[in-house]
Parts: structure tokens; sequence; C-alpha cells
């Protein structure tokens, strides 16, 4: 309770808002939370778009400090790896690292929101309005004005700081920059996605194995799939959105019966995984899928943005929720460490993680074109089981990039930097290897590594 | 009067809003124009932070289109090349090209505002309403809706279609893109500017040549300056915005006392050429520069973008003008090659220019770091020199990129490839002249042809 009496509106009652919510909770400030949509606790399974999440180190790290993790955790599904199905029908797994707790966790977004705010609430100062949009702000006092989304009604909420919690496309932000000098890019990629739910069998058994994460991998489009808890599972068909060279896509697959057709041929074992295959199709919207990159992330001590409203990224390397806690960690321990200075533990913030989460949104670009193109490819699967040999025989030395990223808290850009110097050791050994010059490896990884601790 | 009875509403009555009244009033199209400022004849001087404008050949090429080239070039004062003010007080020119229309024009932005908007009223169709600020859009009846500035009073207008002409910052592309998956890009440099005047002296003659572009080049700061047709010389000061390692920037220098020493010290001659350098440092706003890249010009047969709104680029080529006047052109060739689908030329519209608005952008920011740091450098004019030479000789076959881009209509990208067709010849011949192999040249130089004509 170092700062009783501090007031903090928070724009958005999503995974990052409600959080977030939890952490200033517990330093003591009230805390009102403003949200368009209705109450995730009042709606059965969301929007029928959200791609379900895959929880690791760093997400539970962010839910540990605040003592939420050991609740949450036995409503999650483990993913202990990949699961491939080939276009042959078979199935291929790839195990995500060799220590047991690498592994990842599958919750649908709407049911870890409803946790979220369940818990916040349960904080004397916490208190959500559902159905209130925001729709204005004023930077500099910290005003946040709010429409009722049923009525029309507007209100503006005064607060001592306002807290962008609200998404990729943030009314916050961008009252936040208007008439400002701030950079701003939003890249949308060319392939969106649909959902399409695979249900248990009747007796609620589960139609194929639960503990992974399946992936239908193609040269035209792709299918993730994420386990839920009552054995059903949650796909995300990706394909181009546009028409072009005569491959499929959204555009040439507008209804289920092109799309059938062109699943049986792809995903030979997907349409008898989803009886309903046809009805899910024309009945679920395609989605579209954006990084966004933000050059403020608060303007002094009035204004801080969170999660996806200043780092917006593709979600394939599952990362988004988790960076996206991880900012509530990083931004509480920024307030400590300035603790009667809030635009320095702002600035401190920013600092701190925009340039772990501009890495973040390249590895995901870079992720989706492996997902895409590599994954079943026989190089791709000597080099991951490369990687997992040298991790298992040098587990200190050697950890793959993939690891780093889902099975660690080392902030992504240093995760990156320690990837390539591996990969260049890797390269230079060889290297030596082919040349059978192994006198040349002694010297270069002697070199490599002085450079890696500059 | 291929569609007599068409409605064009033009959100922005600025260069390219003005200037695209009067084409599209040559169409017979009525054109209602509305611009939240006022009126640019009954103003004086702009808003002195207008940087001048450097008219080249794609700009006059778009005027003599729509017969106004003659009115206007009178009001232009020629500018024959740089003239460059070295620390030691000494003047340097440098011809901008070997052919006599090898010149740029120089004309106040108000000045040409105020002559575009005259025009424009002149033809039948057309009506500019000032002070009418554009504040909302429906993009699929393509409503406009204005507020008058002093009276906040909202009107909404119909037309068939709407023009954003509405710069950098444009509320109609805002509008036109709200909730639609579509690319964005903003970006500001970290440096700014500020405008300084060189007045004539009391006779009226002028304090410094004036058929020419000036150019004050040092490592820390530049300042460009364009001629008036009343031999005043409207100068920009360029400087980092943000203190960095203690070098001078509008952070450092806040107030005419700390600006005028630096002045002294950098720019010997300029302080003496303006009488009231402090009073207009401390007057001067400072003002931002901006890049912006946007992934859809328009929305079906709806609504365009046109300009700054579509392709904001830094000032460093002299190029925004002029692009924006193309962008005219093009347009309306666009809609002559298809007079019955405007969807169809919209669309050809931005085909046709955004790859060269792209590499204009890249250009202009290329520019910048030359025009800080090379100008003055004995090697960046002995390379200018050798182009000039070149060119002489082989005037067909040799033009240097600054001359494609500024004195010919070349477009932009195509201009760039040639350019590097040229750099690459020189610079095969210039290692095989090193190398004394003679013979390698004509090998290479057939190669480096065969490649260029793919």
């Amino acid at each position: 309770m170092s700062r009783p009496g501090l007031r903090a509106l928070i724009a958005g009652a999503g995974l990052s808002g409600s959080l977030l919510a939890v952490y200033l909770a517990r330093r003591g400030y009230d805390v009102e939370v403003f949200e368009g949509r209705a109450d995730p606790r009042a709606v059965a399974g969301g929007d029928d778009r959200s791609i379900n999440l895959g929880m690791s180190a760093r997400g539970i790290r962010a839910l540990r400090r605040v003592e939420l993790w050991d609740a949450l955790a036995p409503r999650l599904v483990p993913m202990r790896g990949r699961m491939i199905h080939r276009p042959d029908g078979t199935l291929v797994f790839q195990a995500y690292g060799s220590r047991p707790d690498e592994i990842l966790h599958s919750i649908r977004r709407n049911e870890l929101n409803a946790f979220l705010v369940d818990r916040a609430e349960k904080h004397a100062g916490v208190r959500f309005h559902f159905g209130r949009r925001c729709v204005s702000l004023d930077r500099d006092t910290a005003a946040l004005t709010v429409a009722d989304v049923l009525t029309g009604e507007r209100r503006t909420h005064r607060g001592d700081f306002v807290v962008g919690a609200d998404g990729a496309f943030s009314t916050v932000r961008r009252r936040m920059h208007h008439g400002l000098p701030v950079d701003f890019q939003q890249t949308f990629i060319d392939w969106g996605y649909k959902e399409l739910t695979i249900p248990p069998h009747a007796d609620g058994s589960a139609r194929t194995p639960i503990e992974a994460l399946h992936l239908w991998p193609s040269d035209n489009g792709l299918v993730v799939g994420h386990p839920n808890i009552d054995n059903s599972i949650t796909c995300t068909l990706l394909l181009p959105l546009a028409a072009e060279r005569g491959t499929p896509s959204f555009a040439t697959l507008p209804d289920s019966a092109a799309a059938t057709a062109y699943a049986r041929a792809t995903f030979p074992d997907l349409p008898g995984l989803i009886p309903d295959f046809a009805a899910q199709y024309d009945a679920h919207p395609v989605a579209h899928l954006v990084t966004v990159r933000t050059g403020a992330w608060h303007h002094r001590d009035r204004v801080v943005l969170v999660g996806d409203a200043c780092h917006a990224v593709t979600p394939f390397y599952g990362q988004g929720m988790n960076s996206a806690f991880e900012d509530c960690l990083v931004l509480d321990e920024c307030l400590s460490r300035h603790p009667d200075d809030r635009a320095a533990a702002f600035a401190l913030f920013q600092a701190l993680r925009r340039p772990h989460t501009d890495v973040l949104a390249d590895l995901s670009m870079r992720n989706f074109v492996e997902l895409r193109d590599r994954v079943r490819s026989p190089l791709h699967l000597a080099r991951a089981r490369a990687d997992l040999l040298l991790n298992r025989m040098f587990p200190r030395l050697w950890r793959p990039l993939y690891a780093m990223v889902s099975h660690s808290t080392v902030p992504y850009g240093d995760a990156l930097r320690r990837a390539r110097r591996q990969d260049a050791v890797l390269a230079v050994t060889a290297t030596a290897a082919l040349t059978g010059a192994a006198w040349a490896t002694a010297g270069f990884a002697r070199r490599r590594s002085f450079r890696g601790n500059r």
C-alpha cells in the first residue's frame, strides 16, 4: 500500500487490463476498469474469432507474482509438443523441449478473461464497468470519457492516470498521440483466419490426442489447433485473403462447398474430426492479423499503454498474451523503482520493454513463414532435433531460440542475440567439419565467444 | 464534359485540392471544396512554418496540362543551382544541371495556393467553403460532414465521390480506413525546423544572390533558403529536436540568446543577413517532418486520396508538391481511361502511383542525410561534377538521379532503377580502370545492360 488513494482508470478489461487491475490493486490503488464488451463471465464462448492462448513461462511468472497461477493451473490443458497432421493422414509428434517444464498450457481466451476479472473484482478497490466504451481522453488531466454502448450516454471520469489496455486499435493510444509527432505503424498480413472447433465425442472423450498443439501444415493454408479442458480443440484455419496465381484463399473459398473440397484435399483427416465443418465454416467470420508498433507508450505521468495497445503482434509465436502479462509485471516493477515519479516509471517501462517487443514482432512474423512452409520439411525437423540434442548435452550452454522465447523469461531481444551466437557457432563448426580443418574450430569459436561477451 | 452532373466533394483546399478542383471542373464535374483554414487570398504570409516550394518538371507539367503554367510562371523565382554558404563565409555555386531548363522555380506556398484557388473559382462548377473543417465521412455513401470552425455547426454534404486532399493527418483517410485492415505508417524524423526570413534591403534589393537555392550545411544543423519574388529569402533552420551527446538541437537552443551564438559559430554569415534574427527565432514555432505510407488510397468508387493524404514525404527532395500535382494529372488520366468505372479508375491510380511515391519517400530521406552531411564534402562535389560531365558527354544515355527526379517526369521508381544501372556501370568502369583490365569493361557493361533491359 505504498501510494494509497491513487486512482487508476483502465480502458479495456481484456487480458492485460484485468491482470493489471490486480497488480495495481495490490499497490493500494483504486482501480476503475471500463470495457465496451459484456462481462466475459456472462458470455459462453467468446466471439468465435479468438485464437486460443498458449500460456508459457512469461505469462506464468506474471500470474505467480500476484498469486493467481495456482488457482488457474487446473483449468489449463498442457501441450507437451506439436502434433503434426501430415497430408497422408499420419501423425508426428515433436516435443517442445527436453525438460519437463518445457510445455505450453492451453486455455480459451474468454475463460482466462473471466477468471482474471473474477479475481480482480475480489480486491476492494477494483470496479469493472462493462458495456462502457472508451470514446475520448484528455491526456493532460487523465480524464477518460466513456459511452454506454446501449444508451450512448457519455460520462467523463477523472483519475490520477489512465491505462490504455484497449487493444491493437486502442482509442486511448489514438487520443494520447493526437496531434503529436509520434511514430506509428500498423501492418496486416495478407492471410486471414477462421475459427473451427473439433468437438469431443458424445461420451466426452477426445477425437484426437489432447495434450499437444495440433498443426496441419501445407503450402496452401495452415490449421493450428489448441486443446480445451472439455476435450474439444479450437482450430484456426489460416489462408491467404486474396486469390493469387490460382492458389486457395478465402476469396476462392467463399463458402463451405468449396472449402470442404479444399479441406479434404489439403488436410484429409480434418473434415472427419469436425462433423459440422460446413455449418461452422459458413457461420464464422474471417478475421485479420495485425502488427502494431508505437513510438510513445506514455504521456508524462498521465497515460500509459500496455499489451496490444502498444505492441500487437501476430500470434505465430504464441506470445501476444504472454508479453502483455509480462508488461503488467514490468510496469509494476517500474512503479516500485520510482514510487514518487510516475512519469519516470512510465518512461522506464517503455525503455525496458520496447526493444524486446519489437524483436517479438519480428520473431512472430518469422514464425508465420516457418509454420506455413517449413514445419513439415525434413531439414527443419533435423534442425529442431539437433537443437534438442545440443540442449540435452549442454543444457546450460545451449538453448534453442524457441525454448528461450517460450519456456524462459529471458527478454526477447536477449534471446535472439544468444540464438544468433549459437547459430554462428553451429555454422563455423559445420564449416570446419566439412572442410576437415578441425584446427579452425577452436580459433573461430574463441573469437566468436569473445565477440559475444562484449 | 464527359460526365456532366457528377458531383465531387474535395476535403482540403491546399495545393492538391485546389489544383484537382481545376482538373475535375474541366471534366464537367460540380466541385465543392471544404477547407478548415481561411482563404489563402485573405492571408498575408501563411502560417510561418511552410517550407517554400521548388516547382520542378512534374509540377510544371501538371499545371501546363490545365493551362495554368503561363500565368503562374512570372510569379516564380528561377533557382539555377545551389548556393553553398561555407563556414568560412565564402559562397560556392553548384548548377542544377547542364541544360537551360534544368532549373527549379521558387514560390511561397501561400502565394501558389492563392493563385490556384483563384483560378479554380473561375470555373462555373467550383465552389470553395473556407473555415469549414471536415470532421467525418460515410465512405459508402460519399457523405462528408463538415464543421464551421467558428460556430461548430455541422452540415453533411453528399457527392458522387469524396477526394481526401486534407494532408498528412487526413481526416478523410482516417474515416475511410476506420475498422478496415489497412496498412499504415507514419514516421517522424528526429529533426525539426523553424522558419526564418532574410528580408530585402530597404531599397528592395536582395542581400544575397537570389536565383539559387541557398544551403548552409554543417554537421550540427542545416539551413535551406528559398528566394521570393520580393527579393526576400525564406530560410528553414533544421536541427535535431532532442539534446544528444552535447550537439546543438532545438532542446539546447530554446531561445534566441543561445540560438544567436550557435548561428554565429555555425553559419557565420546568416545572422548578418537577418537583422531581426532574435525576434524571428523567438516568434516562430518548431515544426515536425513526417513520412506517411498508406495501404489503401481509395474506397470503391466513393473515396480517393491525393497528395500528402496518401504519401506525405519529407521535403528534402523538393518533391512533395510536385508529386501531389502529378497525382492530379495521373488521376485525371485514370478517369479518362475508365470513364464509366470510377472504382477501376481509382484502383488504377493507386497501382500506377504508389510504387513511385514509395520510392520518393525513400529518396527524400536519403537526401536529408546527404544535404545534412555530404553536400560540402569534396568527394560529393567531385561525384556531382562527374555526373554532370557524363551527362554533357552522353546527354541521352546519362542523367544523374537528381536530374531525373527534379527535371524530368520519368516516374520516380524508374528514375531510381536507371540511376542504379548507371552507378553499376560507373563502378565497373572504375574497377576496370584501377585494375588496368580494360577488357573486363566491355564484358561487364554488356552483361549489366542485358540485366537492365529485362
